[in-house]
Formats: structure tokens, C-alpha cells, sequence
């Protein structure tokens, strides 16, 4: 089976994406593992079908990492050295080669195909973790997430990727509205100012915050269910979807 | 001679420039000629080399079409729609053919190679318009500036990518200072206000509009030289370079 060919994808450029989370107050990301044998860690990825659109090409390559099929997803950077060669991977391929043939897991052309340069589009996306189940990429030994903070060193410069989603996240996240993607459907004004505080990574004042947020005219404050129990329990809110 | 293949760029891929110039009050956008011979516009673009950068590309086509080595340029997004293949020039270029091939301008892979459907990147460029000595590409009869409100219409989404790009100018215009690229050294406050204005296409209040600029501490008053002439002309600015 011919996996890669420029009959089905265009030639020397792929899609690479930062898939954030967020959980038990930290923000997450989404990485593969490739075994070489040895370990590598990689963003998912994938290529631009000829007849495909680069944001239908995104949107696939994350529904098949995370089983979601609305996702917000952000165009932000290309990457563009011309060292983005995958020597790394590419030696390691060489390694797996006879037995990534023989199980058809890859082909002797998409081996040359791997081995060019790679001009590589840049996407975050902003996922609800607690919807999520992470699958495997073809090559993938296993996938998971990790706090932003703690990341495993990745290929290349899926690093440096990183890094700028999330400065393009940071820039974002007022204006577009975007981190409740973050969130579930209901939530605490604290839940709020919690994923505010993991994604700049500093703390904020509470009485500003949220003032700052309820002024954004965004949420809509849901009525309290009577408990009983002297209901003490916090107001919950929900994105205002218009 | 083989002027585009594969060994030299890579394929599918292209760079378009919206370069802004300011002039009379008014925001430009330089735009070319091709004469097919009926006469069809397009935004100054090109290919990228194997051996470079993304960014260095977008540096040299600036350089080819404004003979500027030092221009300010920002990456602000990428064009991807699987319908952007080049029906109108690609038809023209076959009216042009005999006459092309015989001059050496195209040969015949490179019709080939243009024929596909191309992902391009695009990059707004800022320059002092007083600078530029705009020049045609390979196949342009002429490249000229023009009103950002009064553009042709161009080939395929390009007059979608000026709207794009002049988007992206408003909301880094504060944010990064890069205005002042489109200014000569010095300039008066009242020079300011006008290209902002014209940026944004509405009026500023003049008292605001000052406090705003001086606030953002970026520029610096030039002492007034005597004049003997009541010494009534306005304050000169300049851009402070740390």
C-alpha cells in the first residue's frame, strides 16, 4: 500500500498540532510517542489531501487524534527552517524499516517521502479534556498528556511549536473569548480565573478578575437549585452562545 | 533553461506579499500587472528555495519587487483552499505560450508546474513608500501602488488576502509599534494621526489620539531649530530605535 504520494497529499508540508487541555488546574498537551525503538515524542501531525482544504486537513488529523469533531482550532505560525528535516525520526525509520514493511505499516516510498524537508503549518486547538480519549497515531507507541510545563523534549522544533501557541493562545484568550472551549459546560467563577491563572501562569487578583470577566458580557449565571443546605454552594455559569 | 522544478523549490507552495506603503494620506497596496494578454492583477509572490527559510523567501521577493533589504514583514496567515489553482493566469499562460517559450521567460515544465493548486503563505510587508523603486516580476507588463479602498479585482483570493493582511496590520498596529515603518525618520503628531486614520479608515479625536502616542513612550520630540518665523511650525518626532 502507497501511504504517502503525491498523487493523495501535497509534497513537503504537513500539519502540526498543540492540542491544549486542561485538568486538575493544569494546562495540557497532547503528545505522541514513537518507539524507534528508542522513545521520541512528537506533536500530532499528518499531510494536506490534494483535494482538502489545510483547515479540513487540521480538523481530520485532530478527530482522528481525539475522537471530537467540533473543535476549535486556531491557525498560528508556519514553521519554515530549512533544517526541518526529520533526521531524528528518519534514522529511527530506518531502524523499523524491515519491520514496518513487512507489517504494511509503511511503504519504501513513503520512506523517501518522510525524508524531505517538511514546511510544517501550525494549529492549537482548545479541546475539553474530560471528552477526549486519545488514539494513536499510525506510528504511535502511545499517547498522552502532559502539563506544559513538564514537556518530554520533543522532535525538531515541536518545542519551540509549543511555545508559540502558547504566547498566540495567551493573545487570544481576551479577545477571541476561546478558553471556554477549555472548560466544561458549567462552571465556577474560581473554575474561571483557575484556567486563567494555569494558561499565564501567574495568579490574578480575584475581585478584578472578576469583574473583568462578568464585564466581557459572556456569561450567563445559571439560577441556584434550592439544596437545603443553607445553600452555600457557588453561583454556576455557562458560555453565552451567540 | 528550467526555471521552476522541483529541485530548485518546493512544489505546491507559494508566498504572496501585501506590501503596505503610505502616501497622501493614503494606504497603499503595490499590485502587478500581467498582461495575457488581457490584463489580469495580482499580488507580488513567489516560491520557496529547498535550501531556505520561509521568512528569507519572503525577505528576497520583497527585495526583488522594492529593491528594500531591511523591511519590516510579518507572517499572518495561510491561504489553503483546495479550489486555489490558478484557472485565469494558467489559461492566459497558454495564450502566451509560443511567445514565452520562444523569449526563454516560461519553458514548458514550468507551465507544468504551475498548473497545480499551490498553498500560500502570506506576509504583509510595511515600507516608506519614498523609498521604493517598485519593480516587475518575470512575467509583470507593470507593477504600481494602489488605494487599499480602490484595489483591482485580483486573481483568485487575493483582494482576500489584502483584507486578511490589513486586519492583521490594525490589531498589531498598537500592540508591535509597527506603524512607524510606514513613516519617513521624522514626522509631526498631526503625520500620525492621519496614517492611523487611514489604517482604520475613521477619524481619531486629536487630543486623545496624542495622549494615546505619547503614552506608549516609543517616540522622541526633536528640538525645534530657530526659525525666526515666529517659530510656529509643529514639533518633529522620530521613532525611538531601542
Amino acid at each position: 500500500m502507497k501511504l504517502f504520494d503525491e498523487g493523495h497529499f501535497i509534497r513537503q508540508l504537513s500539519i502540526d498540532s498543540v492540542i491544549f487541555g486542561y485538568q486538575e488546574l493544569e494546562l495540557k498537551v497532547l503528545v505522541s510517542k514513537v518507539d524507534l525503538p528508542h522513545s521520541v515524542w512528537t506533536l500530532p501531525g499528518g499531510f494536506i489531501k490534494q483535494e482538502e482544504s489545510i483547515d479540513l486537513a487540521a480538523q481530520r488529523i485532530l478527530e482522528e487524534r481525539t475522537g471530537l469533531t467540533d473543535i476549535y482550532l486556531e491557525q498560528y505560525r508556519v514553521f519554515g527552517e530549512p533544517t526541518r528535516i526529520n533526521h531524528e525520526i528518519f534514522e529511527g525509520f530506518n531502524n523499523m524499516k524491515a519491520e514496518w514493511l513487512s507489517k504494511g505499516i509503511l511503504d519504501e516510498s513513503s520512506f523517501q517521502w518522510l525524508s524531505k524537508r517538511f514546511v510544517s503549518i501550525g494549529y492549537y486547538a482548545l479541546v475539553d479534556i474530560n471528552k477526549v480519549s486519545p488514539r494513536r497515531g499510525m506510528l504511535d507507541a502511545s499517547v498522552g498528556w502532559y502539563n506544559v510545563k513538564e514537556l518530554p523534549k520533543m522532535i525538531m522544533d515541536h518545542n519551540e511549536m509549543v511555545d508559540a501557541a502558547l504566547e498566540a493562545l495567551r493573545q487570544n484568550l481576551d479577545q477571541k473569548l476561546i478558553g471556554f472551549n477549555l472548560l466544561p459546560e458549567t462552571f465556577t467563577m474560581r473554575e474561571v480565573q483557575e484556567l486563567y491563572e494555569a494558561v499565564y501562569d501567574k495568579p490574578f487578583a480575584r475581585n478584578n478578575f472578576q469583574k473583568k470577566i462578568l464585564d466581557l458580557n459572556v456569561l450567563e449565571r445559571l439560577e441556584k437549585k434550592f439544596t437545603g443546605a443553607q445553600n452555600k454552594a457557588p453561583y454556576l455559569y455557562r458560555f453565552r452562545k451567540e
